[in-house]
């Protein structure tokens, strides 16, 4: 979610060390110590930020082979960098400078023979290879827990980040796997297209990073996976690289493309693909609905939805959320609506999905004779979110400096069981902070996507640790919301992937049979099993 | 394309032996004749029709075991229905009455675990298992060609067919296997519900088939294929169940049904699937507009899908397509457009949408002062379209039985090489038809579905024998027409799947790795390779 930049973009790389996004917005102290005024329990101090890399890694366990000593770096910095993704437990352990995962080496591939050569390498030398896109990771995704290897690897695509080409017949553009979403963005503005796929993190990763994770972007309905937007990816495998066919759609044997769609580098490397893109839009208005009952919230969004109608954003806030993001006072839930089209106005289109959300009981918040929506602009309460969602994570750690307890996981599940699951979620991590913790914390929630047959639930969890470790409370209360979700039967994951932190609930969603076959592939592209150790199977 | 039934359906399995659909809906041999006339060089006489099963079948090599025996047949009439599927060649063959491919055994399970006994004990005797839906197959799905195993079964999933259970709430329903259109239809409808998913085969095929080859159905734009409906599949392999959880979308790792899209029946069989269904729309209205040069037309739909406008129909027929259909003479392209909804009118966005097709030259057909739509009709072009869509198979049964040849095959190419494609493949054909045949033939070809970035052309040609063997002659044509598709990287099928004709060509379509990959997951969910061989890969 951010408008498009009219400048080339700045170099994400120049981000933070041990936090999200860019140094300068990371939380001052004193923005740090607001946050304790909030919320009773948190430190009276923030944690100091380290110091740029006052670093003590142990040593190397291995040199680069010299055909590939001018890729690799085995600076401190470097390795630091890519020992971690942006999790929760990430932050927190950046901050203590424990770095005991750190790789060994930092390859930064210049094209795709370097991937060949580094897993030619490391399938020989039993290393382990941890494809690293822009480390934005929540759940464990880049950090090597095994030490079943001879050494780690991170293979940071970021030097291989070019659009290669752009069909402006075909409303498609090749794109290399290491370019993040500004510079890829900015490119393809030039051709008055746009990819339009904004995650949260959309600065902070790249293109090869989002299709190994399925990420989740811009859509609220319809296309929301990045899944949804690819056209042909190319993967280099220690079996060979794989391309597929640009094709908009093919029903030839089972999907080439969706092997690789979430397989968090565990199979190979993806090194590009063809994307469809689209016009840039050139309509668009918004409007926000105030629910006093969540409950009928959630009707109307699944009523949007199964009506056929597919507003860009459709994204309800219940109380708490609404709260946290500035667009309520805890006691209502919010709807933000965004319509938008290249070729046509949306104020109708507009006009009927708010006139759908209001017989649920959903009341316009825009002041009385101001118009619900303007061309091109956000009303005020998608703007106040917009703004809100992007600041979310630099308050995370801010929470986190502060001694305390932030977590965000999301789910996905079907409509005639989204009720039961919302208020069960929350009640159980409510006892569980209150045990875990000894005090209250906040829990809220929002829909980020919805679809005809059902909703992904977003939740944000934060409290103050209340003298237990950090890290520990922090594990103690995903697993009460990963078997929470199991029980459930909703799924682990609608777009953060699975990573280590997901596993044990993923191997407990995927059928016997299904991960045996996973297995498989993974023995027959990797056999080494050197790709991202940890990651979904064990070989 | 259809409408829906009313009463409760006519059992589809009553059909015709040796051709497409209903019997009495066969081209009697007057009407054959007919077709001699308009194409000079077929026979004067159709070949006659067999009389009911006037078999000479092989003595079966294999008898079930006792604790199977209830469920198998060894019925001649039995077997020879299971030989083929209805592809031209299988029509020809049955009407030569050559069955030498027959089933040794036809079983039709009751339930899920009459599936499991019957691979087990296949697997433990060498004995290979055809999944059988209902045997639409154009491309050598059912047929079993390898002489590699012991004996072979066809497993008839027509008995569990099934409506189990309908979510209103989340607007799905979970369906078994052996479900054919019409019942499915009818059983939903009591719901006010419908699946919409009306491939040509509709009265003729089950949705385990549909699963099993990634059919192509009712929305030429947008959900054109059954993947996009499917909430979540079940299915037995040798390995045991795989069953993934019913989710509106999720991120956690590859995914798991589209392992079973696609798969032919080479990776398990599937039982029942959770399906998304929809409102029956109440709002419907169509056009057609005439494109003298069909370039234009192209151009038209390439516009309408980048716009963002999602017609269900739109679909554009080149000027024979049109003549074949009866709604043009020959000399211009036709495209008929449909649009409908299950909540608000339709008029206006149809308007936008002829209004976008009327900028690249398209004149609507409707006589002047007359509506070019009207709700919840079909104006006649798309009338007169739908109901010559529907009796084309039977066309081509009556092409085959007068000694002709006429194929069907289809593709999907992005929007930049469309037009190439289209130019070659017709040239090709032209010039292979004359040299095979000796004559001139009829090509014609419709885009059935389209997308943002591309579309899939489909492809009829008929041509007299011109003395050659039909099936010699076919065979001739089919090469020409899948290499020409591999030259543009075109896929070798967007809906009627790969089977046994199209399997030289997908092995060339897909990459090493991905082959692979495929084997391995094979030789994992199929140790015994039992599983309809010769099919996707070879173990």
């Amino acid at each position: 979610m951010t408008t498009s930049p009219a400048a080339a973009p700045r170099n994400a790389s120049e981000g933070s060390g041990w936090g999200w996004g860019w140094t300068e917005k990371a939380l001052s102290d004193d923005e740090c110590r607001a946050l304790g005024q909030m919320m009773p329990g948190l430190d009276a101090d923030p944690i100091p930020i380290p110091r740029a890399y006052d670093l003590r890694l142990a040593t190397p366990r291995i040199a680069p082979p010299p055909t590939l000593a001018a890729i690799c770096s085995t600076e401190p910095r470097d390795r630091a960098s890519h020992t971690y993704g942006k999790a929760f437990r990430d932050i927190v352990r950046a901050l203590r400078l424990d770095y005991d995962h750190a790789p060994d080496l930092v390859a930064r591939p210049r094209n795709e023979q370097d991937i060949v050569d580094v897993l030619d390498w490391a399938s020989a030398a039993d290393v382990a290879v941890i494809p690293y896109g822009a480390g934005s990771s929540v759940v464990g995704g880049v950090e090597c827990r095994s030490a079943e290897h001879h050494a780690v690897v991170s293979l940071d695509l970021a030097t291989m980040r070019d659009v290669l080409e752009v069909d402006r017949t075909s409303h498609a553009a090749l794109i290399q796997a290491g370019a993040f979403g500004p510079e890829l963005e900015h490119r393809l503005a030039a051709h008055g297209l746009t990819l339009r796929f904004f995650p949260q993190s959309f600065e902070f990763s790249t293109l090869g990073g989002w299709l190994a994770t399925r990420a989740g972007g811009h859509f609220a309905t319809g296309e929301t996976h990045i899944d949804d937007l690819t056209e042909a990816i190319r993967a280099v495998t220690p079996r060979g690289v794989s391309e597929s066919w640009r094709l908009p759609a093919s029903g030839a044997g089972p999907s080439h493309d969706r092997l690789f769609l979430g397989s968090e580098g565990a199979l190979g490397v993806i090194t590009q693909a063809w994307m469809r893109v689209r016009p840039r839009p050139t309509h668009r208005a918004s409007a926000s609905l105030r629910f006093a009952d969540v409950h009928q919230g959630f009707a109307a969004v699944r009523a949007i939805t199964q009506s056929g109608l597919r507003p860009a954003n459709c994204r309800l806030l219940d109380p708490a959320e609404a709260m946290l993001s500035g667009v309520g006072d805890g006691r209502a839930g919010v709807l933000v609506l965004g319509v938008e089209s290249a070729t046509a106005p949306v104020d109708d289109r507009l006009a009927e999905i708010v006139a759908l959300a209001s017989d649920f009981g959903g009341a316009t918040t825009s002041p009385p004779g101001e118009r619900a929506s303007s061309r091109d602009t956000d009303d005020e309460g998608a703007a106040t979110w917009r703004s809100a969602f992007l600041r979310m994570p630099y308050v995370r750690d801010g929470v986190a400096r502060m001694g305390g307890i932030a977590e965000t996981f999301e789910t996905a599940i079907t409509w005639d069981r989204l009720a039961e699951l919302y208020e069960s979620v929350r009640e159980e991590l409510r006892a569980a902070i209150k045990e875990v913790c000894g005090v209250d914390g906040i829990i809220a929630c929002r829909l980020t996507h919805a679809y005809p047959d059902g909703a992904a639930p977003y939740f944000t969890v934060t409290a103050p640790a209340g003298g237990a470790d950090q890290l520990r409370a922090w594990d103690a209360l995903k697993v009460v919301a990963g078997d929470a979700l199991a029980r459930h039967s909703a799924t682990i994951t609608h777009h953060h992937a699975v990573g280590r932190d997901h596993r044990p609930w993923y191997d407990r969603q995927r059928s016997e049979p299904f991960g045996a076959a996973l297995r498989a592939v993974k023995r027959e592209l990797d056999p080494a099993g050197i790709l991202n150790p940890g990651i979904l199977i064990d070989p």
